[in-house]
């Protein structure tokens, strides 16, 4: 409790004495994403963080049920700044009012968790240090490809290492777009079209198509991975409007495939830096990223390559980062009360191999007739069906392999069987059975 | 400097007074990881650490020329132990003496930086707990899957999801011995003895094979991602000494591969656990780890399926994630002072799109004779070389696309001849210049 940035300032009554070190939280911004952020924290029940205001325009329209009485509903955002909150999660995006509202709260002592990549990619370096100065923390971890904790990342299990470069697939509605044409090779127009029916794309795309939106991410990742002051403008931006159905033909003549890349590579004093279509192979992980995930390369001095893959959108993912990095925050301010509690929780779980998996079971007999029918009827005997029955010519009689697959069933529906079955005369060996993961 | 864990009770001399906030941090076992500890931390100059002991049993013939001379070298790991450090790295491994020698720390008030699976996998709650009556951290981040950061990112970006499943490959020993036969179906024990000449395989390699190493580190994952206390010995774990050259295509039949698969599941009051071998589609994330990767799958209820790849041992990879905890700790520590050090090193370098690469040209063309000569014309005289010219049949003559290759070149290179080529007057529209990365 001493170690909270804030002293609290009014009693905190409704938290009652065992949760008095619970992190008091202001949510501003109550979209998508900020009602997922809400949900988590509601459904969740955590006990290190409480949610004490919620703030929106016209918010009286907003109002969810499942939302704890004692929560404060405003649409005066001046009034959360001045409330009794250690951490303010800043979910309107855009610049304006959000940086206002961003810079207030760091100046007023308040931490802040944020998920909006323009306002970090143009002010993040300046903000980290107003936060630094006034003895609270900036969080930005749902700003770069969503759910995919490559930030979080980059802060804790990869700064060990010196990286040197970074490489993504960060923008969902270029993925989308193109792994569309590549798939069907329809038109681009259409590919937009169906992006923007799905809710992929907004009705004006540019900030995705023209790369605007990855290049906000790329110098996020500049910053917190390379340790690089980059101005997004600074980074060319090549736009995926160009790009035809037959390009997607030809590339497939080079064994390749186009996505959308940012890439920024430290060499020596410049950093190499675009955003754009680029041809990848078709089997690399770029060429296999599909739909709207998002996929992050790492390259370091000591640990090498790293790959990071995921949900890079979508409010559930991203509130996912919100909330773990007002964990994150809230673990800091309570000088680790909020990881005591969290790993207090952990339960001791009655413990089973019995997966219900479909199953590949390999015999090796020798060869007689009749064979496959003994182990049928086994088979059927024990209420297990068999999938199929492969056996490869060209082996030893004497010394036969071949396979039986079967449909989905438990470890402990199978395991009489087999016992019977490697029990058989003309086995040579017990059977081997393994789950077929699919 | 207030926040530090345990007051210094001896003046921190040699350390001056502009880093009298650096954590002092003891090494104890100096093997090959150690080693990569070390120079990773002595290379970086973090102003925030500083090794202060490195214990080794014969520490005389450990010595190196690049560790700093005021580096106390010492085989006594009491008087480690004894010393005034804040930070304790135990890389000697194994459970005896090092769960002592970690139980000791922690009693101490000594953070505590590990590698330990065996360790942790057994002791982890218990230890967790004494590390937090005692005010200070444990963290073994490079227990599982050497540098990729999964327990970081298990800790931070993920710890806002319910996780309800991990799987992983989490023992190179076996992806490289079950990779080798599925690329040459060698035997397996020519596939183990490889493994062995090459490093990759302990002479007794049944820690390895038969899945204990895996399930230790499947014991760690469920803790830190399902919060559940798994008994290692209570996770089934079949080896893969059973798998045959002939499984390989009995598998590929199936438009499968075989991998030795870690996983849990956590449903209801059950966890569902188990190693061993198993059957994944040959396209599938886990059927394209090849050699000694590692890599790990997390499900979570908000945010969906995650994947983190990389080099799951080696001594630098997994140096990363050790030195990566260490500087977790002592920014824990130092109440943010370390990563105020990191955050003030950003850089401003200079901005480049001009990367070095093949590259793409997709021309739109009214077709005439002597176009693709006028274009090797302007490229040669460039100094560009063409790698491959395509044409596909079956277009329109009067809007025909076709496509010129060049070998590496940089992109201020190409530019000027992309000008020219696209002013000719047979040029229907600006050539799309396509990077293509290998």
């Amino acid at each position: 409790m001493e170690k909270l940035s804030k002293p609290a300032t009014e009693a905190p009554a409704e938290s009652g004495t065992a949760h008095s070190f619970a992190c008091r939280v202001a949510l501003i911004g109550f979209g998508t994403v900020g009602r997922a952020v809400a949900k988590i924290l509601c459904e969740q029940g955590t006990d290190s963080v409480r949610v004490t205001h919620i703030c929106n325009r016209n918010v009286e329209r907003k109002k969810q049920s499942w939302v704890p009485g004692n929560v404060i509903w405003t649409d005066d955002v001046q009034s959360v700044l001045n409330a009794d909150v250690q951490i303010v999660i800043e979910l309107i995006g855009g610049l304006n009012p959000a940086e206002q509202i961003v810079r207030s709260a760091l100046e007023a002592g308040k931490s802040v968790v944020t998920a909006n990549k323009q306002l970090i990619a143009r002010h993040g370096p300046d903000l980290l240090q107003l936060a630094h100065r006034r003895g609270c923390q900036l969080e930005f971890g749902a700003s770069v490809a969503g759910g995919v904790p490559v930030l979080p990342a980059l802060r804790t299990g990869l700064s060990g290492d010196r990286l040197h470069g970074i490489a993504g697939i960060l923008n969902g509605t270029c993925n989308y777009i193109l792994s569309r044409i590549e798939n069907d090779r329809i038109p681009f127009s259409e590919a937009l079209e169906e992006a923007q029916a799905r809710g992929y794309a907004e009705a004006d795309a540019s900030e995705d198509l023209d790369g605007g939106d990855a290049r906000a991410k790329l110098t996020i990742l500049a910053l917190a991975g390379l340790h690089t002051r980059v101005i997004p403008e600074s980074v060319r931006a090549r736009t995926i409007r160009s790009i035809d159905a037959v390009d997607f033909d030809y590339a497939a003549e080079l064994g390749c495939t186009i996505r959308q890349i940012s890439r920024a590579d430290l060499k020596a004093e410049t950093l190499f830096a675009e955003v754009g279509p680029c041809l990848v192979p078709t089997d690399s992980p770029f060429g296999r990223v599909q739909r709207n995930l998002n996929l992050v390369l790492t390259s370091g001095q000591y640990g090498g390559d790293m790959a990071f893959l995921g949900a890079g959108a979508g409010g559930d993912p991203t509130a996912v980062a919100v909330v773990s990095d007002v964990l994150f925050v809230a673990q800091n301010l309570s000088g680790g009360a909020a990881r005591k509690i969290a790993s207090a929780k952990v339960s001791a779980p009655a413990i089973s191999s019995d997966f219900e998996t479909p199953w590949y079971l390999r015999f090796f007999v020798r060869d007689q007739p009749g064979i496959v029918a003994r182990l049928a009827q086994i088979l059927a005997e024990h209420h297990l069906n068999i999938d199929s029955v492969l056996q490869k010519p060209g082996f030893d009689k004497a010394a036969l392999p071949f396979v039986i697959t079967l449909e989905l069933c438990r470890d402990s529906q199978l395991h009489p069987a087999l016992e019977k079955m490697s029990a058989l005369e003309f086995s040579l060996r017990p059977c081997l059975c393994l789950p077929i993961l699919r």
